[in-house]
């Protein structure tokens, strides 16, 4: 293993920020999705952080991604809301989308929006995080224009993996904060094994043949993660139901698009048919408790998880949430480290784009 | 295997709104409790259904369960509540509710309600059901005071079994109506296994000494099931989120119970110690879409699963709610199988409260 490079959450933020800006994104904007980037990065899903930069990078260069949005709501009730992405970065657009989701909720008590034509957002529980701020319960799903989930007793891609995050506040235990695919595993995890030379567990993924596989490039090229439970008999018809409750309330609800749709019924519009739809909620716990109390009461429940009996071979049950905030609290501390690659490529923007990159 | 005995649900229905009548039920509310166990039935949710009636029966009869419950709102903004139960039947408290959930989302386009000194409340997605009726997408969660579900990494029962329900409507398409345990099985399917006589699949439930068992007797005594995913290498962290999830929801946010609380720090309150906790959602689709739109669009989607390539050895995917819809279709039409000896109990009601049963 090559040694990792630690950089400071807030060197890279500031770098990545500049990068954006250099392609043409406007300052706000373009701190917003480094903010979404280093959170991820922060919080140990590297998945999902600066690694995924070249995701936004490349589009933004090759012009297939907008970089000045026109963000526009489309249709509205006073909690209820649709809006429109316009193409642009997922990262910035669901900020946005969450934003205008918590000031409403802060208003009623409660609000949702769906989000269309946007475009990948990164670490789900990023817009579910920034209830916490407001005291809210958050919510936030996404699905995307590509398929790597079959349905029980199928073997087609028809799904994509369409995370699920929620996040709740507490005062002493880490905050609650779930964020998982609806299928087995992330299709990430499956690139990772392949990085890593290792194999994936039987259980994950179908290979080309429709056959269980440990093989991670088979998985890979094949495209058909299983739904959470794995098998009919293990509860794979729940994961299933999961992705599909998400492709509802994203793509059929926000008028994007939903599982295969985008290869079925390709539109013309470029940005609809290669977009994710995003849905996001906010609720506001004081309407109903006094905010301390809440918290009071989730830390007891939390802290009683973590205390009850360990199975055997086990030392510590884990609350959601709890390696990530500790991640964070660290790599604040100590900074983030970076694989020697990651590190080169950011030294190739910072030349291309003559921004100083001080690590 | 004895033939089973066909009813037509209308006499079954009224009959056991007599029963809930002679027990103290006011008769609006012996109606819709005799209704949510009927259309279980009609379902094919046998195991929500009749088969269930003693669970209110009984209690009602000894005094443990509050006939005549003083249901009530506690706090409130405009699209958000909670509501006190009063040790009433759940079947009664959630379809209010619901109901009220569905008159503030008609009004401000989504709504949700938490419902804490409830009880047993049956079929989840009775309460998602019935937004159908106003075109809304539904959700409805229960907790309850019962432990059956260890959290990964965990042998310790922390949390019961905390279902989930959406359900989202259609045109041609049987609505979309998802409804499911957290834990990788319900806890009434180890019942039925016990009953029949049959093993469970290993990965369902540990045994009393934390082991993974296919007896169904030992995991009924170890109330031991593992949340959806099996292990922590197959997801079971997603399934154990999804059941602190609802807890959060119901019993946390809603002021009752949650997790093992009731254990730990029993409160003397009997109604509070004994309780279910319930969270409501409500959304009306045409805030921001058209409901014919939608509803075509939800066709297309679940069309194209249903239609996609089949695994070896299946011939059938289906989408969820599809083998409950036909059910009903089909026992609407021939009358609800009833097991002879369900049939003796209600005959035996029939003799103890003087009421007619016509088969």
């Amino acid at each position: 293993m090559t040694a990792a490079i630690r950089i400071r959450d807030g060197v890279v933020r500031g770098f990545i920020a500049k990068v954006f800006q250099r392609l043409g994104v406007a300052q706000e904007d373009a701190w917003v999705a480094a903010d979404v980037l280093v959170r991820a990065d922060l919080r140990g899903v590297e998945s999902h952080g600066v690694n995924n930069l070249w995701q936004y990078v490349n589009p933004l260069r090759a012009g297939t991604l907008n970089p000045t949005p026109d963000i526009k709501v489309l249709r509205s009730s006073p909690v209820l809301a649709s809006m429109d992405g316009d193409g642009g970065m997922g990262l910035v657009v669901g900020t946005k989308a969450m934003e205008m989701c918590i000031a409403r909720a802060q208003e009623y008590g409660l609000a949702a929006v769906t989000v269309r034509r946007s475009r990948h957002f990164g670490m789900a529980s990023y817009y579910s995080l920034m209830c916490l701020d407001h005291d809210m319960i958050g919510c936030s799903m996404t699905n995307n224009s590509g398929v790597g989930v079959i349905p029980t007793f199928g073997r087609e891609p028809m799904l994509s993996t369409n995370p699920i995050s929620v996040v709740a506040p507490t005062n002493h235990e880490p905050p609650f904060e779930m964020d998982f695919a609806t299928s087995v595993a992330a299709m990430s995890k499956i690139g990772l094994a392949m990085a890593t030379g290792g194999r994936i567990p039987v259980g994950w993924a179908l290979d080309s043949q429709g056959q269980p596989t440990d093989d991670p490039q088979a998985a890979w090229d094949a495209r058909s993660l299983l739904p959470l439970g794995g098998t009919r008999e293990l509860g794979s018809h729940k994961g299933y139901g999961l992705a599909v409750l998400v492709d509802i309330l994203t793509g059929v609800l926000g008028g994007g698009m939903y599982g295969n749709s985008f290869l079925r019924n390709p539109p013309e519009d470029d940005k609809l048919r290669v977009s994710s739809s995003h849905f996001f909620a906010a609720l506001r716990v004081d309407v109903l408790q006094p905010i301390e109390e809440f918290k009071a009461r989730m830390d007891d429940m939390l802290r009683a998880l973590k205390e009850s009996e360990k199975a055997e071979g086990q030392d510590r049950i884990y609350t959601h949430g709890e390696i990530e905030f500790e991640a964070e609290q660290e790599r604040l501390r100590d900074g983030i480290p970076y694989h020697p690659a990651l590190v080169t490529y950011l030294r190739e923007l910072a030349s291309e784009f003559d921004i100083r990159l001080q690590l």
